[in-house]
């Protein structure tokens, strides 16, 4: 928990000697390593890597290790880094709407300090939930949403994120779209959660689109938010069986379960910086 | 396994008393109910029932039970009904093409005797799996199908169905569509694999477009063949779980094994007289 | 949500006309089924039944209904049965000691409405998750337990519960053994969720028993709780796959979420009256 | 499929620069990393790895890189490793006793060449699936086995799997007891599958223990078979959801199904070289 590692995160086109390059840096400065994953995609030629390392006899500085990667390993290769450090948490803001499920399953991970995480705000387009919020002492914000003023609302809520310092938002069952603008100022760092296993049902009522044609298993799936609808790269899904019996309401009640798992797996991934999205595909270290 | 039972599938408008009635007129007649099982959709108000029940010491004579439960209760409550006896093995057409992991699996499930079933035919578009079916003694037709052709040669394979008085038919990785005319004659009464959880994936190459969308879950689906494509009611489903490790190869193996996984449990439920195809849904006992 | 219904849970030595009797029961007196499910154990020759139905029409009055179906069915058939009305709330008391996962996912449950019940209280050996109490203000009782002590305390806890008419307690990772004569007074009425796939790994640190037996699932599993340690009839079970990855502390916290999961689906159950327990295994409608 | 590629896996004490070593190695005599996976037990200060490359360009002879791997790399840092080569399949042997189902999913395996593997021979106790492989013109050897048998039956076992270069022995639901004295010959290279989710219900009719229990799950688990019955280290596990509804006779049948899926998954991965058994464990790459 109080680990003092570094993470970098890398892909590039794949060529011989990534492997040996990277932790010949890390052996040759002290780096002790303590997770290497790495994933070559043999259709695309493309290489990814996550390794992350002890910090304690490392012979380079932090704020110099972004610098040296770069110079000595990153660049030689063309590669694209991010470099995380374990005792930084991130500061995550929540959206939400009328439902709690989410939101409780994510408030007790924080709570408990299952996760390491910072809660920097709620923003919610009801004021529904603002009690619980309080409960526990957390800004929340309701920003109601209409056609007419989804732009201006929008811009305040980009201003609250940027002043808060917001490292990637969480969509905890938002019921509103996000336009194209604001998707561009968080690329690959909005979290949502749908209610199907994509892509299945797409869109408004999944649970009744289910329910209709007749499955006999439901699912929910989280993603990064991109412009197309309900068709960015897939971080985490699951399912569960469902029959006859099953009335929608039964498939909502049971889809809230798999919604807030999935939604929290997710996070927990996107926590760790295991999660590296390349071409609407998540390589999930 | 040597049971000597009557099974009857029923479905009709919802009203007050139907189990009554139906578990009275066994009741009265000795029949000993082994396993029942009902279901209202409280939407449609509509009603479904599956019983099973002891003939040993019934008092109506087998080929009499469809007229006297018509006379006494079906007709009464506007039923349509169903009545099966278990010690007649229904007779099943496989269809196949080249792909062997569904057919084997149905096979040892026939051999060993785990399923109380006839393999009236192999039909295939390719000779290639005629070697397995010559290994088991069982008759294999090869039936070349091309757009020109395919009309004359499903009526060839109508005809040997009909001959051989077969009940119902195996898509088991069978990779042709089957025109609506031959699809009338058997109406939910063809059993498909297709190699998604649908209604994703729809068509040809679901792994690719799996692949493709990066999904982290594969599915198969069994259903009822329909004039619509994949569209047909669900009789089961199951999925997998995967990574941005898998290739394509990969999903393909792990697929198959879903596939005939799937396939074979749709097929026990068949011969359990266990599905009630209802509106495109099914019911299952 | 607001049904007004009644449910019949029964059981007896199995016997023709058993479904008949009870559902001419009902149908003559005007008592709508919503709900019948009924399974015969084959093997003991004993039957089990629930029937749910609608009130509004019902000829008997609701008070009267017990002594009617006992005197009219009943007594008839031996049978045992438990009478209960939808909307009369259950009454629960939560135990719980240190970890708040559980504990939050059914705060959730009962604060969103998802649930019918009532809490009636919360009680705890620690005083670690008053906080949590209190922000809902929900009365919490920090009954300390040492092996010289419990005799004493168990009193007092079981004269609270007596006081709120708790109906039924649950173990929310209460991490203290019941004593024999606390669970006589609440006989298969107190629900424990235990942090493995028993009966595999029963008592102490399954996680650790799990992690040095190096396998590949790891499992929770809600069960009553009877005077053999972790041996009760069990309700509700579930698992995930794990690797050698898996640290025992990642163990834990994905052990934590399968724990609150199968724990709260044990409940809806309970709250549904769904469970019959017999003879150390149950019966789930 | 037709890879030429060369697969070492390996594991020692942990200390820094084993990566680097290995890739370094691989790297400067041109050998292309096609997969690698590595894994430190944090615990154990152990670790372990597998990585696989192209053997086209490699500047090393194939029948020299044991030892140059040995001299250069294995032996500074204490390793253990073993070298596989993927265009030399592995033999197999199989016993079998009466049941069909692993076995057939085995067959067809091999038959469409899902696996590259040799079938050796079968061994069975029992002559009743003699004829399943007269028909696919395997070899098929009946040793029957009573207690007073059992030493000299085995030692012709024995012989047969030597003189016939058997690289492993999978028990596709071979009903004996090994002894330890063929065990010490195949160490960690006999393959069983045990019908429960190990380590719950160990021994005999596991099914009949299952139920007696009221199991809500069953399982079936792959191991190594070491001396102590049921214990030796797992390679998969999987499992499936039953009810109250399931007699002995359904677990045995959806039994059948986990066995011989997991099994296969077993052996998938043993023919990868993708499983690596210390100390009870295995590491999955």
């Amino acid at each position: 928990m109080s680990k003092n590692t570094a993470i970098l995160l890398m892909h590039c086109p794949d060529q011989t000697g990534l492997v040996a390059a990277v932790t010949d840096f890390l052996h040759k400065n002290n780096g002790n390593i303590i997770d290497l994953d790495q994933h070559v995609d043999t259709n695309e030629h493309y290489f990814f890597m996550r390794v992350e390392w002890n910090l304690e006899d490392f012979a380079i500085p932090k704020e110099k290790i972004d610098d040296f990667f770069g110079t000595l390993v990153g660049k030689k290769y063309d590669m694209k880094w991010q470099l995380h450090f374990s005792d930084q948490p991130q500061r995550m803001a929540i959206f939400v709407s009328k439902m709690s499920h989410c939101f409780y399953d994510i408030l007790q991970r924080c709570m408990s300090k299952e996760w390491n995480v910072e809660i920097a705000m709620i923003i919610s387009n009801h004021p529904n939930l603002k009690l619980i919020a309080d409960r526990f002492d957390l800004p929340f914000h309701v920003i109601p949403i209409t056609k007419e003023t989804k732009r201006e609302q929008e811009e305040k809520e980009l201003a609250l994120l940027k002043e808060a310092n917001v490292d990637f938002v969480v969509l905890a069952r938002y019921m509103q779209i996000i336009s194209d603008n604001f998707i561009q100022h968080y690329e690959n760092k909005i979290i949502n959660i749908h209610h199907s296993f994509l892509p299945a049902f797409v869109g408004a009522k999944p649970y009744h689109q289910a329910y209709k044609r007749g499955v006999k298993i439901i699912g929910a799936t989280s993603h990064y938010v991109t412009a197309e609808l309900d068709a960015g790269p897939i971080i985490a899904q699951d399912v569960e069986a469902i029959s006859h019996k099953d009335s929608i309401a039964d498939l909502v009640r049971k889809g809230k379960d798999l919604e807030k798992m999935v939604l929290s797996k997710a996070l927990w991934l996107q926590l760790q910086h295991k999660v590296l999205p390349y071409q609407n595909r998540t390589i999930i270290f």
